[in-house]
């Protein structure tokens, strides 16, 4: 049967994304309203921002319990959550959670983010990756917790590199490489590019290109701030046309990030790697894996959620 | 005596700098006009451009011979000179100018920039730098050629990091040091910052912590795109406050200039360099090179004038 029991909330500054889970965590229904994220809501009226969001789930449903990660967590938003700190697995997640209980009798459980207190120069954070982790080692295990020792990329505008060993999160760093990309090809006088045609096939030519330069054994690939200045002197040479630079750049950006983050000791040639993005990065990410020698295992489209409710289901029973 | 001799024209993108130089080198005169630069130049009409800065010392010494360089010299601009191609030195540069004859009868002479072929992974490119690298060897070796051979760095929006030895320019690399900080505190998520009160002196405690971390032991300086992340977690660790965030950035970039710089190989601890920038980044450049264990020579604020007489030197008698 596919009987409601938990509506889980991504609620992050830019929007909400809502969904009803069944007792064997199948999504029945998904809700992501307009203008949806903490940044639209007004004198801190988030429960009402709630209600108005799944309301209904609610009324048909009875007051299930709510699920919640994102920023919601955060000094800006609706509860703020401390951060747990690496190492932890399950347990520790669950340990900090805080719970509330709205109007209508249903308790929000807010799921915390973690910190890295060994990461240089100063801690590392992030809020919500670490339910992607968790979920993308319960696939890859099939369920069986965290046992199994790996390393999981989560590529985006702050890309994460964490590992798991002992059955816990142990450490992870982020690298700003969607960000720095978008600030080169938007802004910059040496790699602004031209938006694509939306939907239009990548130049894989162009990317590879400048992923191949960022894996070579060329001395220059560990100066970024120099590689970066290829994407004119590529033009200026005639080796690059105006219409490789945006493929260009990103397989420049995303194969420093592997380079770098060889460099600092996530990865050697013949290791496996875990990938958990949306399709577009993990193309791309899969992409250039090759080039370092790793081999990738793509995660599941739905890891935040598996690794939600492992977390909250550490909780039942209290 | 005082008697004018030649001009030299600065002429970029966005500005004009005009010298009037006796025939020992003095500047006598300075002309800058607003709007001077070749991007507001229309049709072509360099030529009444420039009668309009200096027409008034043509009428009052006769036609002397002009020295042009910059972007004057770029396709964009009056006469496109070929890049000259390292290693090169004066007479090499000497061969590369290109000379046009005025309306009045005076001559300009247009200087080439140079280009490293050996740069990976594309040519590398400067249009004016060489001149003040030049110019700095020449200071350094009291006016006796560039026989010195010597490291030189220039800080700017593209830094050039440029070897000398056996009288030639042999080697540069470029280093968009300048455009990254500024795309970082301008338009980022995670670095942008209040610009500071003009004349305000820079928070150096707080550049001298970004710079530390960029010298440091810790792998993660080596991954600048985790680094520069470090804006981000400062401030959410309470380490780095709002107002630390422009200098710190500006430390952590330059100090990443200089460690990449390292690694490609252009400095190893112990060595000295030339500085040949502005004032505020000489300073700054300055402060980063003994956490490098570097020691600073830094150049004349008339480098590239030097540079320039020193190459059309190299003419006279033709």
């Amino acid at each position: 049967m596919t009987q409601p029991a938990s509506i889980i909330v991504d609620w992050g500054t830019s929007s909400l994304r809502a969904m009803l889970v069944s007792t064997t965590g199948e999504v029945l229904d998904i809700r992501e309203p307009k203008s949806g994220g903490i940044q639209f809501v007004e004198n801190g009226a988030f429960e009402a921002a709630l209600m108005l969001a799944v309301g209904s789930w609610f009324a048909e449903n009875g007051p299930l319990p709510v699920l919640a990660s994102g920023m919601i967590t955060s000094r800006n938003g609706w509860v703020e959550v401390p951060y747990v700190d690496a190492p932890a697995g399950l347990a520790g997640l669950a340990t900090g959670t805080r719970k509330i209980t709205l109007e209508n009798g249903a308790t929000v459980t807010f799921l915390p983010g973690m910190r890295d207190p060994a990461a240089q120069p100063f801690p590392d954070v992030m809020r919500g990756e670490e339910t992607q982790i968790v979920g993308f080692c319960l696939a890859a295990a099939h369920g069986k917790g965290l046992d199994r020792d790996c390393t999981v990329v989560l590529p985006g505008t702050h890309s994460k590199w964490a590992r798991v060993a002992a059955g816990r999160i142990a450490a992870f760093q982020t690298y700003a490489t969607g960000e720095v990309f978008a600030l080169l090809t938007k802004h910059s006088f040496i790699a602004r590019a031209e938006e694509p045609e939306p939907g239009a096939e990548p130049n894989w030519t162009a990317f590879d290109r400048g992923v191949a330069f960022a894996a070579s054994d060329a001395p220059a690939a560990d100066a970024f701030l120099s590689a970066v200045f290829s994407a004119r002197t590529g033009i200026l040479a005639g080796a690059l046309a105006a219409s490789d630079i945006m493929d260009y750049v990103s397989g420049l950006v995303i194969g420093s990030e592997f380079r770098q983050a060889r460099a600092a000791g996530w990865h050697k040639a013949g290791d496996t790697v875990g990938l958990v993005g949306n399709n577009i990065l993990n193309t791309r990410y899969g992409r250039v894996a090759p080039f370092f020698d790793l081999v990738v295992e793509t995660g599941p489209a739905d890891a935040a959620k598996r690794g939600i409710l492992a977390i909250a289901g550490q909780l039942s029973g209290e």
